[in-house]
């Protein structure tokens, strides 16, 4: 009936009227398909806490993603998330932290090294204000790509000109070791190679810094070795107010803050992982402390809280301007 | 000692070489405070849904708020939903519709009657790219302040100029009949004139729309009475895809999410609003349906997982753009 009306209408007005009838049967606004820029402010204290989100990769089968779990028992866990079950869809966020005296990065996105679906953190970081000129300093947690490719474009540039790079120094030892690099297995080596594009050119300037002290103003590295030997997690912390990255203690956490057991594939040392996965998750459930994932749905920040043997990640309620 | 160099440099170098020095001092990126605008996307088949957040209000004691729990079960809820709890926040998401042919709201937020942590609607709205004069069709839901104040200015102007206005008939009914003010207790007295201060001067022209029929394409109202006696919820639905936008069958879900038989003060008829609770949970947690709250956290929208006689809210994996 539509078809017969236009069909007469056309008759009667001409093409041109009536292509102007036909617009108008579409929303005066388009589909989008945009998102708001993924970035996303938390306070400790006086501390700003910017969560940039650098998209997602996707893990694109479930057998071998979960060393020590059945392909049918993740895809439950992950039907528990209401997520896709054949596949793994892992996102990044970094963090900026503004201590007001320095403006610090916590990992830097996967650069332009990335999946289609990811390389969005340029623009993200921009959306929330910042330059790369601005930044200070940059801690990395470990050296896996995802986290230090920012650090240095494709062509060789380093993205952050001004900024003070540190990294753990146990981190910095092993993948920079030639003995390690020639005693590696063959699924390893390219990772030692990741390490040396990114710091190989810098590696008289960078700065390695030590367990259980201060990396930078406000921000004390930690001890959480397994899924590499110098992986590290952060307190950031603020008068009375602390807030844990805890970097890559999980993968995501539907998957293994749920089922702390299960070992990912990334882990490079499972039994040392999970030790310090139990341990770090124990501690901020037991103190309620806000936490930051590098792996969860952004805006990747919330609690865990204790269940038996596992874990429950509690989104942090949305801050919203006001 | 930072004094004393300071005091030093300004000696050496003149006033405004040390208010140089001094700026140094701070991060080049000022403590921002904003967060990005606060729209979401969601994409039902070839339908997509816009969250907008109207900020939130404060509800600035336990006691009273929950009609048949004690303060200290409440504090008991907030605390588990790591949200404060010497008060309750309640936020505010409204959806935009676009079916690709017609931009429809569903409930429009509180307009410029808000709270000072309210009153965010039309900055996010047209931070989503849309105009008030796009709008083809607003469908309200029920006739609380919250919902339907930002149909009309309180200079008496109308918001949308060229949209449809559809409104529950029951809800029209009850609230519009001067029996029903004569014969309200006093507390419901407010809520009358609410309504009628929005709807009177157009009441000729409003659209009654019934329950368990197409409100607008692609859009259902179903029956969901009790916490008023015309409040209705929506599904949207195009293709195989469906969500639930459930309005106000609960308020914050900390709260009634997890304790569907607690009653909110604001439920007028608290009995019947329990089994369109239940109803209504159980349903969308049997079929896994995404929903949309009004009073959640943003972005406001999840799945329902049951759990005894109790209910979860699992947030949705945050869509990402690509």
């Amino acid at each position: 009936m539509l078809i017969s009306r236009r069909t007469t209408m056309t008759a009667l007005l001409g093409t041109a009227a009536a292509a102007t009838l036909q617009a108008s049967a579409h929303a005066a606004a388009p589909i989008s398909g945009q998102q708001a820029p993924s970035f996303y402010r938390s306070k400790v204290g006086d501390i700003e806490i910017t969560a940039i989100s650098d998209g997602y990769a996707t893990f694109p089968k479930i057998d071998g993603f979960v060393r020590n779990a059945t392909p049918d028992a993740v895809q439950a866990a992950l039907a528990e998330g209401f997520v896709p079950t054949d596949k793994v869809q892992i996102p990044f966020t970094t963090l900026v932290v503004n201590t007001g005296g320095k403006l610090i990065l916590i990992d830097s996105g996967n650069g332009d090294l990335a999946a289609p679906t990811s390389g969005i953190w340029m623009k993200n970081f921009r959306a929330a204000g910042f330059t790369p000129e601005e930044v200070d300093m940059v801690v990395i947690s470990h050296f896996h790509g995802d986290h230090i490719n920012g650090l240095r474009l494709k062509d060789g540039t380093a993205v952050f000109p001004k900024a003070e790079i540190k990294v753990p120094e146990p981190e910095f030892t092993f993948w920079m070791s030639d003995d390690n690099l020639a005693k590696a297995p063959e699924g390893l080596k390219g990772n030692f190679n990741v390490a040396r594009r990114v710091f190989a050119p810098m590696a008289k300037d960078v700065t390695l810094y030590a367990w259980e002290k201060e990396v930078a103003p406000g921000i004390v590295a930690h001890a959480a070795p397994g899924h590499t030997p110098g992986h590290t997690i952060f307190s950031i912390n603020s008068g009375k107010a602390s807030f844990m990255a805890v970097s890559d203690i999980t993968n995501v956490p539907v998957l293994f803050v749920r089922n702390p057991d299960w070992a990912v594939m990334f882990d490079q040392d499972p039994d040392t992982a999970r030790a310090s996965r139990h341990r770090v998750l124990d501690m901020v459930s037991a103190d309620k402390m806000q936490v930051g994932f590098y792996h969860a749905n952004f805006p990747a920040t919330g609690f865990i809280t204790k269940d038996g043997g596992r874990y429950n990640l509690v989104p942090a309620p949305w801050k919203l301007p006001v």
